[in-house]
Formats: structure tokens, C-alpha cells, sequence
């Protein structure tokens, strides 16, 4: 497999954690012989907040991870590549129990403490003890430093592993972010994403902790699209230490001490976000649409998400053509409040329309310069209200029908 | 352009119809020299009936039939092809305006019984007096046998021209349903369609024959899809002349006088409709969905889209893959009521998951053998209620890829 002509130039390598010990390994389940299962313990005291897909036939990892959260700890994590355990009936929620069941007795926690994400083939059971059984060989694997080995671990159709990690002060302290996540097709917004971990050395009780993941979420993982599938499998964790250093106690998400941290949280969530759009299936261009002067908020964001998922945009950006048209189109068909006569479009911050129409003076060379890079800005104003919002998808090229017109075979 | 490999083996060759003139010719608006303009003369008393996009950026031929449908009366239909008049701000408007006003004096009728459609490029104008210019030579090839130049006329990305025909009995009188459409691209479900004038030669009032007309567009026009992306220009005219044999006063859609005709209509469109998704761009196969089971008829109609518009779905498609996890996804994201473990799925009439999980005794073999051909059905049963609902889509292929990537330049 190529790697994406998107993927980032330097890969973060991330430092121990500490509370954080991870192990990635092959595990049998890819016909291809890759790494497939990735292991985290965590620090005894450690909380956890998560965000799951929206799919009303979610994976039996899922619908496990959901019924647990309101605990708020998490002391394990275990995850598969190569196989989603969806669809897969009660035979697929008999794996999860028998896998649960092993990790709590390895790791010596409670059941409900042990988190399973699953990515890969629909439909096709695993046997009950067939992770369970690879569990006493991860554990000896486990080391602070194995952030590496567990983003490989998680990759399927992936072309590089995501990494990515930030500073964040809360108080006068130091603590430290940092998460893995994967996907690269089936990754549609209003969701989780596909799969992302992250972790952090703050202490930060779970409530606190879900309140700011959400809010990350709907930022990051929630504004990208690939291809608008919403996958079975998505999940996103964040699970949080408090093995580093002392910091001033937080008992709320708007907390003025945890401001940077929200700040850091988005914008690491962002990182993961992107990278996973950089590997979207066949995808030679990242797009960034920023919608301004929306009604508001969702607005924007629903009008972002009809422009990044249009298959008529999404051709014209990978033909390197500023079809303007298209994308007046997809605001049309967003159902949101629009008007022709205030609307503005932008293509690599070139204003392209005033008045309803094209500008006078509109000199396309500039805007096919701009389209024949790899990094696309589009930009539309309504020019209507204070709503704004940022989406980022990619291009649809025939990569994406190559990749996809033949997965299983 | 090569016809798509889905075009029906017979084009209907429509015969003339009382009361319905119809003319196409090169106007010169396609840089192609194809027949881009279709004039049709109706005769006076004729009533009419429309369904346009739901778009909030429509084009100003929209804005204009929209405003004039509730007269119900039409004398004059003006369509060009290769320009869609849409986003062209204030001159937009203009060209309708004087389209229209040139179109009312060669006929002799009011301007609000004159209706104009566009369809092509959005965001170039067209000189005020272009179409105006061409209109007295149109009326001079104005023929009741005029129907293939008018098909042709109106085609776009289309790699055939698309008609049909049905008879229809009101009482014990038979009557005639005649219709043209296009569409190959930008075509999505909740809305009209690209663009269709269906006419008939029974004698209905405005207010029945738009009740007859939204019921029909919904089970046909509203119920394809080819890439999930509403056009600016979507129009759907019914034009009834009242110039066939007499037949017994109908006032009211729901007389029992109309039951053929309503089924009649709606196989009409449901035929052009069809035909639009055989012409998709790049299609290789026609897939029809069916949904049954559902919590109502709306949610079995957004769970047949889901599937319909899913790139995933649709890419497995085009490569004969029986990918039914792909299509428990698209059923999972749709957001309408589902249970795994009452969920069935069908390929060609086989039952492929039962319980939550695969077939024990599935055999791939056939759903394999079936998707090799190009007339795909796929089944879904959500067991939970009553509501069914069938939607029409195509694969994505590399076709679709490349009549995009490049359709300007």
C-alpha cells in the first residue's frame, strides 16, 4: 500500500506517558499478516470519557463500551484490527464478554473497566477465546513506550499510522496530551471517528473529562468526512492518569484553569482528525471549507458537511477544477437558510462571487493555481447571520473506487 | 458520449398527442452544436401541474415557474440545455423575463401561462435576448410529432434521450400519458428531477392534476438517486390539454374515475425516472432497493437512500462484491428505527443475514453470480413495522469519476 501523498512530513514520536503502558501486535486476525491488536493499561485511578458512532447497528464493542462509561474508569484497553465484530449477533457479544473477562483478570480490575474497540471486516465472528487467548502474551509486551507499535496495530486501510500530541497547562503545571487514532474510509461526521485513544497525565474526574472530550469531538472528529459513512465501529477515548505532575484540582469543564487544556485537547483532536481526512481513501487533496455568516452554528456545519461530502465538489476538486457552480449547488441543497443575492464563495481566499453571480472582474487563473495544489481552501460567506464552522474532507478520485470496488476479494 | 450499457433496449416513439406541438433545434447555447433548445405550444384551456427542487439557491427559471404555478394554466413550455441560468444573479432573472415575454406574444397568451427550464453550466449568464432571439423560429417547426428533437434538446451529460408512454382509462374513456425527461448527474431524491414534462391529453383541473402529480413524483422522481446531489434547476411540468376523447368530469383526485390513470402516471414517471438512474454517469448497473419492514413509509424511504447514495455501498457495486455489511452500515447511519437481530437483508431474492448475524447455511456463490449481471436487487427487512418503500440507484465507477473530474474543461 502507498502511503497517501497527504500523510504528514514528520511523525510525532511520543514520549512514555506516565500511567500509560501500550502494546501492539500481530494477532492472527489480518489475512495480510500485519499487526492487528493493540493493548493499553492504565495507572490505577484512571478515568475515562468517550464518544461512540451514532449508528443504529453498532458493533458489540460498542454498545459494551457505552453500557460502561457511566462508571467513569477505565484500568484496560483492547483492540482489534481486521475484523469489527458487527453484525455478528450474540456470537459477537459472547467475544466481547470472553474478552472483558480476561483482560480484568490479567490486569486484576473490575469488568466494567475494560474498554474493547473492534475495525475492519463486517459481519464475520471472531471465536470467543480467540483475543482472550492472545491477552497473557500482550501483557508481557506492555511498555510505556509502545505508541508506535499500538498505531500500527490499528490501521486498515490506513497508509501511515497517526500520532499526535500537546502541551497543556493547567494552573502553573505542565501536563502532556497525546492519542493515536485510524481510518481512512467509511469515516462520515456527526459521530465519533473511526477509532482514537487518547490519554493525558492530568487528573481530571470523568465528568469533567466527558464534558471536554465532547466538546473536542464536535470540533475534530465530528467536522471531517471522507466519504459520509458512518462506520458501526466509531470510538474515541480519553482516559486520564493523574500519574503527572501535581496541578491545581479541577472540579469543572469551564474551569479558567482548564482553558488551555481545552485549547490543547481540540487542537490535538484536530491533528488526529486531519491526519485521518490526509488518509482518506484515495484522497490527493486535503480540503478545508470554512462557512461564515451562517444563521448559525449548526447551520454552518451542516452546510460544510453538504459541500465535503458533494460527489460533484469532490470530482472537481480532484480535476483540479474552481467549479464554483457545484459548490453553490451544495449550499443550496444543505436545507440551510441561504440567499443567493448575499452569498459568497472563495476559493484559496479569492473572492469568486458578489451579487449573486459572478464577479465582474473574476480572473479564474488564480483559483486553477490554487486548485492545483494539494492543500485547498474553500471558503463561503452567506452573509446572513454570525454562525460559522470548519469542515475538512478530501477529494474523490479513482483511488477511492479501486480501494473500495474490491476490500474483501 | 457511448449510450450507457443500462439504456433500454426500445425508445418509445411517442405519436403525436391533441393539443401538444413541440419543436428542438441548435440554439447555439452548446459548445458542442447539439440540440440545446425545446419549445412546446399547448392548446388554450390546458392545465398544469409542477414539482421543483427543494434547492434554496434555485435557478431563476425556478423562481419563475414556482410564482406563476398557482394560475394553472400553461400555453408555452421553453427549455434550453447547456446553460443552467442559475447564480446569475440580477441577469439571470432578466433573461427569464424577456424569454418569457417573447414566448407569450408569438403564442398569444398570458405571461404567466409561459414555463422555462434550464439545465447545464450554473453561473454563466446568457445575454437577455438570446432565447427570445430564437423563439419565432422555433414556432415555425413547432409539429404534434415533434417529440425526439424535443428529447434530444433538453439532454445534458445524457447518453440517450429518454420517453415514454402510457394509456390510462377515465371511466370508459382511454387517454394518453406522455413525458420526456433528462438527467444523467447531479440527481438526488427530494425534489423533482433534472428536468420532466409529462402531458396528457385528459381533461383535469390545475388543483387535481397537481395532487395526481406530487403523488407520482414521489414514488419515482423523488425515490432515485445517482449521487446524492440536488440540482439547482429541477423541474417536473404535467400538462394536461383536455383535447382527447371526452371522458366523464373528474373533480377531485381521489375519484374512483382516476384510479387507472393515477397508476398510469405514476408508472410513467416511475419509467423516466428508472431511466434517468439507467443514464447515471458512469453506471454500470441499475440497483433497485427495497425496503420493507420499516417503522413507516418515511423511514423505509431515508434507509432505501442511505443504502442508495452510499459510496461505500455503491463502489462494492461496481465491483460485484455481495458486500452486505456495507449495506447493515448504510442501514446503521440512516437514523431510523433498526434492530440488529430482526434485520434481514436479501441479494437477488436470497436471505443472506438472519438473527443479528450471517446465514449459517449462506452460500455466496449466488448473491456473487447475481451481482455479476446489471440489474441488481437488494432487499431489507427491518421486522419491526409496516412500511416499505423502493428506491433506484447506480454503482459509482470510474466512469462517474471522470465525466466529473473534467466536465467544464
Amino acid at each position: 500500500m502507498k502511503v497517501s501523498p497527504l500523510a504528514p512530513r514528520v511523525f510525532s514520536a511520543l514520549p512514555p506517558m506516565a500511567g500509560v503502558e501500550l502494546a501492539g501486535a500481530v494477532c492472527g486476525l489480518k489475512a495480510s499478516g500485519r499487526p492487528d491488536l493493540f493493548v493499553a493499561r492504565l495507572a490505577p485511578g484512571a478515568t475515562v470519557a468517550g464518544a461512540f458512532t451514532r449508528s443504529l447497528c453498532p458493533s458489540a464493542p460498542v454498545d459494551w463500551c457505552r453500557a460502561i462509561l457511566k462508571h467513569g474508569r477505565a484500568r484496560a484497553i483492547v483492540v482489534n484490527s481486521g475484523n469489527a465484530n458487527a453484525f455478528t449477533g450474540k456470537a459477537g457479544d459472547r467475544t466481547v464478554e470472553h474478552t472483558v473477562a480476561a483482560a480484568a483478570k490479567l490486569v486484576g480490575c473490575r469488568r466494567d473497566e475494560v474498554y474493547i474497540a473492534s475495525t475492519g471486516v463486517i459481519g464475520v465472528p471472531v471465536p470467543q477465546d480467540y483475543i482472550a487467548s492472545k491477552l497473557p502474551g500482550m501483557m508481557k509486551r506492555l511498555s510505556p513506550g509502545g505508541w508506535d507499535d499500538a498505531a500500527q496495530a490499528i490501521m486498515t486501510t490506513d497508509t501511515f499510522p497517526k500520532t499526535a500530541i500537546r502541551a497543556a497547562r493547567i494552573g502553573g503545571t505542565e501536563v502532556t496530551i497525546a492519542g493515536i487514532a485510524k481510518g481512512s474510509g467509511m469515516i462520515a461526521p456527526d459521530m465519533a471517528t473511526m477509532l482514537g485513544f487518547l490519554f493525558t497525565d492530568a487528573k481530571i474526574p470523568a465528568p469533567v473529562l466527558q464534558k471536554l472530550l465532547t466538546r473536542a469531538v464536535d470540533d475534530s472528529f465530528n467536522a471531517v468526512t471522507v466519504d459520509g459513512d458512518t462506520s458501526t465501529s466509531d470510538t474515541v477515548l480519553l482516559c486520564a492518569t493523574g500519574q503527572g505532575p501535581k496541578h491545581p484540582r479541577v472540579a469543572d469543564a469551564a474551569d479558567p484553569n482548564l482553558r488551555d487544556f481545552r485549547r490543547a485537547l481540540t487542537e490535538l483532536a484536530q491533528d488526529l482528525a486531519i491526519q485521518i481526512v490526509r488518509d482518506g481513501e484515495g484522497a490527493q487533496k486535503l480540503v478545508t471549507i470554512e462557512v461564515t455568516g451562517a444563521a448559525s452554528r449548526r447551520a454552518a456545519r451542516r452546510i460544510g458537511l453538504s459541500i465535503g461530502n458533494s460527489p460533484l465538489v469532490k470530482t472537481a476538486l480532484a480535476g483540479g477544477d474552481p467549479n464554483w457552480g457545484r459548490i453553490v449547488m451544495a449550499v443550496g441543497k444543505a436545507g440551510e437558510k441561504a440567499d443567493r443575492d448575499l452569498l459568497s464563495v472563495f476559493i484559496g481566499g479569492v473572492k469568486v462571487t458578489e451579487n449573486g453571480q459572478l464577479r465582474a472582474d473574476y480572473d479564474e487563473t488564480a483559483a486553477e493555481a490554487h486548485m492545483a495544489g494539494c492543500d485547498i481552501r474553500i471558503g463561503v460567506d452567506l452573509g446572513i447571520g454570525r454562525g460559522k464552522s470548519t469542515v475538512w474532507t478530501c477529494d474523490l478520485t479513482h483511488g477511492y473506487i479501486d480501494i473500495n470496488a474490491d476490500y474483501r476479494t
